[in-house]
């Protein structure tokens, strides 16, 4: 039968009618982190205890881990020093690094207390490690095999260390002077005949990790080669963790949010969204768009530069939002693609010609497809009225006189009010063209510039971008109007 | 050893000395991936078809595998019926599957000439599940074995049936009536008793999914419960397929690439950046930014109405992109952090007024620190002449009579100019916090609210946001603007 249901109430009602049958069948049937989630919900900590003295101890252990951060440090406030240590010692070690990392000192001081001395060793250096490196999430419970055992041999050690390891589907193998020298699939163990030497069904083109390396970088490695886990060196070559893939998943996700964040301008959180405090969303959220708010500066500048032009051909100004949302949103496309591009490895900045000369092409055919639908889209706008062109009466006799006849007959379209409103369009358009084509170009630049010196591109591409092409767009615009209306707009 | 490394043109001239025992030896030493990269740049079909004559068919189904659709097709083209079924019978079906989705119809059907008849009709099946469900990137090749075995029976049976299956870390249980009752960890095969009975070990708490179950779900489902393999069920909840942990890799790295693109106004590429041709492009960008130019008109229409107030007041002109800008910013902070958290499956819909009442907490202390610093830094830009207060000459006798003395004595700041920059700041100010205010909490109602009726929150919430916001910090600034200057601006 599939997986079943529980929901906190019920839970609760099993503690409080002291169930002890079937809470113990609902570990059986329900999974460990769906319980977790209830357990969460339980204010009263008394009933979480006492799920942990009703429940076998191989469940507790998997409980203990699923649940939050809160309902942990709460379970640590209330229990003896026995039974933490009893949880504490059946918790894998990168697990229970996690959860150090979050707790505070007292706690932690406490955790540390109550593991054994060799593992206080191990957690210590592990959590030393900088977070994001392979050190900080690789585990030290993996299994050694020499390479000179025989399958069988093999198999029978497995059995003996027991279910004690992180994995058991990837072994390393390392010779009589312990360097590693191969990895064995369980699978290829399983199928090799029981006399088989390990050094001869063992992968030679194994793939390693230094302790410090970029967890994106080991999820890279993981993916590339289909790995269930990678070997974590020391400097000295030395095999001292493995990580494996179900950790990995996590640091994907994990960096695909991050991406998200950034090119949405929110420095990435630590923590999930609920648990993020306001404060410290407010401490996420305020630098970016403070930065943003500085660097639209320059916008502001140009614009008051030019802000007397605009008082002369009011309808200059109604075209402004659209014309730099447009290059912001046309850059926006292709600096995400070199962001994800860049992330994922599929390229590097070394493609830079490659990409450079396909996003110009392409460049070339979207500009020229929004030029032409922002054309005719504006001279709709004018001539249904949603724009108009404003009181163009400061003009005087040459306004009038535009070609020649009054261009403005009451509340009527007429040929030169065309012949304006077709000049506005044309700037526009072309404004949008020239816009357009150099924001796919520098979101190109940027981003593989930045990280051609190894710096992180999405953190420091992005509000470049949108400065640059903010200045570029009116600056072209206004330009654009001044040599259309130069008669009117150049003293 | 730790893997080797090989360049294209190590490789082609191992092909053309035609140096069989080291091209034999290099396949041994490198992942089949990084060979696999290399022939993709190897023009020659000829010297790819020695390759596959050369080297032992275990890792030439990999590396068939491994290849770009164009080479594989260009393998294919040359290759004889015989050797062609050789290198198709060794491979995956998923993988085989995910190839014909990308060949053209010749090839299909040359492909399916050449496979057993029975694989066709499992091949014929996969191609028609609808893309990104669980169907589509299942495998037919699973391990199912009888709940009445002993484990070592179990263990005799896997290595019976050999390496042909996708996975042998999770086992599928079934009862006589071949229902499926639980699954198996195989270190837990592996850790048992010989004579223990495989229903005393097996998992009951198994989740599973519909053939027709979108892939992002399936991805959350094994992330979530930490599976290696997931059933598959058709409608009659019988076991049809399954679905590995290292597809899943992939899939939540394309949902990620996904979420990126659409948050950035690109229709989600089919292949990857560099395989995707300039017109492809055109056609996932061009769309999205016609639909922006077309929301965008609710702005310029704004502008047009107020662009005469615009022409009394120049110095208002240069807020413009900034106000819009920040209002952008704010609420995409916010719909970034919503559409993630609903695809990560961190929070549903369900949540909403706890999502709500956090948010709107945030944001009141959010817009007021962007406020408070937009105050004094647009004075202080208005103080150093960055951006200019503009002729207001036209406001005759009341402009220069503003607190009763002229505000524009030549070129230095006075009381009364101060307290028209001032009177500016706070315009803009004001505006910024009730725009980020406002554009937060639309970001929430928005991607929830569409979540809400099954749409995807990505592809629809976020231009609406744009075009809500852009109109609000309009109105508010001209509303603020009017009110402030009434004597010049209301007539």
């Amino acid at each position: 039968m599939e997986k079943e249901l529980i929901t906190t109430e019920q839970l609760e009602q099993l503690i409080d009618a002291k169930n002890v049958k079937e809470i113990r069948r609902i570990f059986e049937v329900v999974p460990t982190i769906d319980i977790a989630e209830c357990c969460d919900d339980i204010d009263d900590v008394k009933k979480l205890v006492f799920i942990f003295k009703t429940v076998k101890s191989e469940y507790t252990a998997d409980l203990f881990t699923e649940l939050s951060p809160e309902t942990k440090e709460k379970i640590i406030h209330v229990m003896s020093d026995a039974e933490l240590t009893n949880i504490l010692e059946s918790q894998f070690t990168d697990d229970l690094v996690d959860d150090l990392e979050d707790m505070p000192a007292n706690l932690v001081t406490r955790v540390l207390r109550n593991v054994s001395k060799e593992r206080r060793t191990v957690i210590n250096k592990l959590l030393n490690y900088q977070e994001n490196t392979a050190g900080s999430i690789m585990t030290t419970e993996f299994l050694v095999l020499l390479d000179s055992l025989s399958a069988d041999e093999a198999i029978k050690q497995i059995r003996s260390v027991g279910k004690s390891k992180e994995t058991i589907y990837t072994l390393f193998i390392m010779d009589s002077k312990r360097n590693l020298v191969g990895t064995l699939d369980l699978d290829d163990l399983i199928f090799a005949n029981g006399d088989t030497k390990l050094n001869t069904i063992m992968n030679r083109d194994y793939v390693t990790v230094q302790v410090n390396t970029d967890q994106e970088e080991v999820a890279n490695l993981i993916k590339r080669y289909d790995l269930n886990a990678i070997a974590v060196l020391n400097n000295e070559s030395r095999l001292i963790g493995i990580i494996t893939v179900d950790d990995i998943v996590d640091v994907i996700e994990q960096e695909a949010t991050e991406d998200v964040a950034i090119l949405s301008h929110v420095a990435p959180l630590e923590d999930s969204y609920l648990e993020t405090s306001t404060l410290q969303m407010a401490k996420k959220c305020v630098p970016w768009i403070v930065v943003l708010l500085i660097l639209g500066t320059f916008s502001s500048m140009v614009l008051s530069i030019f802000q007397d032009k605009l008082a002369l051909v009011p309808v200059l100004a109604a075209f402004i939002p659209v014309l730099m949302d447009t290059g912001g949103n046309t850059g926006g496309q292709t600096i995400a693609l070199m962001i994800r591009g860049l992330a994922t490895k599929e390229f590097t900045p070394k493609d830079f010609w490659k990409i450079l000369r396909k996003e110009a092409l392409s460049a070339i055919i979207i500009s020229t497809c929004i030029a032409i639908f922002a054309f005719i889209w504006f001279t709709i706008e004018q001539y249904t009225g949603i724009v108009s062109l404003g009181d163009l009466t400061r003009h005087g006799g040459e306004a009038y006189n535009f070609v020649g006849k009054t261009i403005w007959a009451g509340n009527c379209w007429t040929f030169e009010f065309a012949a304006t409103s077709l000049r506005v369009s044309l700037i526009v358009a072309v404004t949008l063209w020239l816009t357009s084509f150099l924001a796919k170009i520098v979101a190109v630049l940027l981003p593989l510039g930045v990280a051609a010196i190894k710096k992180d591109p999405a953190v420091v591409a992005q509000p470049l971008l949108t400065t640059i092409v903010d200045v570029i767009s009116l600056l072209v615009y206004f330009g654009a109007a001044m040599l259309a209306f130069s008669s009117w707009l150049v003293v």
